[in-house]
């Protein structure tokens, strides 16, 4: 087992934490004499692009481009088969360490699992350097503190625990940043979304979630420090909400643009049905085709959990 | 979080592992200042009960007697649904040590979860033990002693690894006993049958699983040192067998008697299916009405994994 190489790999749509994680995971593994390779399910977005440039680490390549040997790969920050890499089955599956809620995961063997209910997967994972007794180069620490600023949205999100500040400050010591600015500016850069055509800003963070085992939900989370500009495009949005749905086979498709300046959700309504279940799972009614909801910032402590309720109740 | 009392509970017909883990983790929670009370889902199997006794431990107390407060279960020892406590809904489950494959595993939130592939749960919770700083009292090291030595089968499973047998010998630095001779203490106790009814042979160490996530098949093992005098009994658990599987609505069921000293496992067959299952899956030919494997000693190694890859072949 210790000779055989190891990919590490995040979910569909990478967002910092799970690029970082995959990064600085197959980092922590090669300091234990485990030869692991960290990989991208797809592009990085924009704001991961600024902290591999900023910290001067190679962006991994994309899973596509390797064949998974059998229980040979690690994942991190997912678990659903719904978000996982083309081409994975359990077979694969070595190892996983995440801080999402469980569902339906399968594993073919008893493997390793970690899974803490923190901010991000790369506070868990800065726990096991020290565990083990490593610490963080500077370039691994710089990506970790990124992914755990990004997926706390700076400490606010609900999602935020003790552990993920403790575990920034230790990074910080290593890295020696002005957090804030730093956090801002890979949320602007994430935030710009001029060049992009309007699937990609729906699909740029999008996981598809299961309820009852079998209502078919598409999740797409949109995080800006600016709502107004992609709010202008929702007529757009819509428009391809209802193409993706039917690619898709979803019975329902939310579209959330998040403020995460002003802690506002903003859910884009591409139908009736989606209409009716945020009207009576969220907040709020409907102007000019968009629900606002104050508050909500979590799409795994404020907008799963609210969604699996309402879907188990219809059982 | 910290105030709430939490129960901690392992699988239905607890083996010993389930039984110790559940001890021995709400033990350790309440050295870290959490209030924790183990609980059991059925009756304790002879083998435990010696060990309770040896130690000078209180047997817990059964679970239908307690309401399960929300999200206040540590499930140790098991995480599929088939094998949870009656009552017990997801929304509970609030942590989960384990070392058995994940199936189809659903968590209401994030929660804490670590799961290994070691041969024992109270492998794991030694490590924890050991992770907190803290040194088990005498008769905590030693249920989790017994559970590593049974579970394992005094080491001789293919699942035992070295963490299983350095954690054995880290706990018998405190208990200080002969360990062989203590498993097969255990082992005897909990192959004396001659008091049990058939049903109550075939289900006490019985686990339900959905391969496919539609075929149920239900798999009891009993474990003895001598298996000759169960066969016996072959013809009474056939009969048992069927009606079982009616109750239970399977569509399988196997019995599969282990003779943990032979390192055998003999099917007892209860139908045609049964018999074309175990014979293309596994093994050998039928003759009296069982089918003998030598070298099959673990259901978690040995026998879920190629029906998994069976039924999942069906598809």
């Amino acid at each position: 087992m210790e000779t055989k190489e190891l990919f590490v790999i995040g979910h569909k749509n990478p967002d910092t934490d799970s690029v970082a994680a995959a990064i600085a995971y197959a980092n922590l593994k090669e300091k234990n004499g485990v030869k692991a390779t960290p990989l991208i399910t797809d592009e990085v977005n924009k704001g991961t692009a600024l902290a591999l440039k900023k910290f001067g680490v190679e962006k991994p390549k994309l899973a596509h481009m390797v064949d998974f040997p059998e229980a040979g790969v690690i994942l991190v920050d997912h678990n659903e088969a719904g978000q996982w890499a083309d081409g994975l089955i359990k077979e694969h599956v070595h190892e996983l360490i995440d801080h999402h809620r469980f569902g339906d995961f399968s594993s073919a063997k008893p493997i390793f699992v970690r899974v803490e209910p923190v901010g991000s997967t790369s506070t868990i994972i800065a726990e096991l350097f020290q565990e083990y007794g490593h610490v963080p180069e500077r370039h691994i620490a710089g990506m970790m503190l990124s992914a755990i600023l990004t997926d706390t949205l700076m400490f606010n999100s609900p999602t935020t625990t003790e552990v993920d500040r403790a575990m920034a400050e230790w990074l910080n010591e290593i890295v020696e940043i002005d957090m804030m600015e730093h956090a801002q500016a890979i949320f602007k850069a994430k935030s710009d979304i001029s060049d992009m055509a309007v699937s990609a800003v729906i699909s740029k963070d999008f996981k598809e979630f299961h309820f009852n085992s079998k209502i078919r939900v598409g999740i797409g989370m949109f995080e800006t420090v600016d709502a107004k500009n992609p709010l202008k495009r929702t007529a757009e949005f819509i428009k391809e909400i209802s193409q993706i749905k039917n690619e898709r086979k979803l019975d329902y498709l939310l579209f959330i643009i998040v403020d995460i300046l002003k802690q506002e959700a903003y859910f884009v309504i591409g139908g009736d049905k989606e209409q009716e279940l945020v009207e009576h799972v969220f907040c709020g009614e409907m102007k000019d085709h968009t629900i606002t909801c104050p508050g909500v910032v979590s799409r795994k402590k404020q907008i799963v959990p609210p969604l699996e309720e309402h879907f188990a109740g219809l059982q």
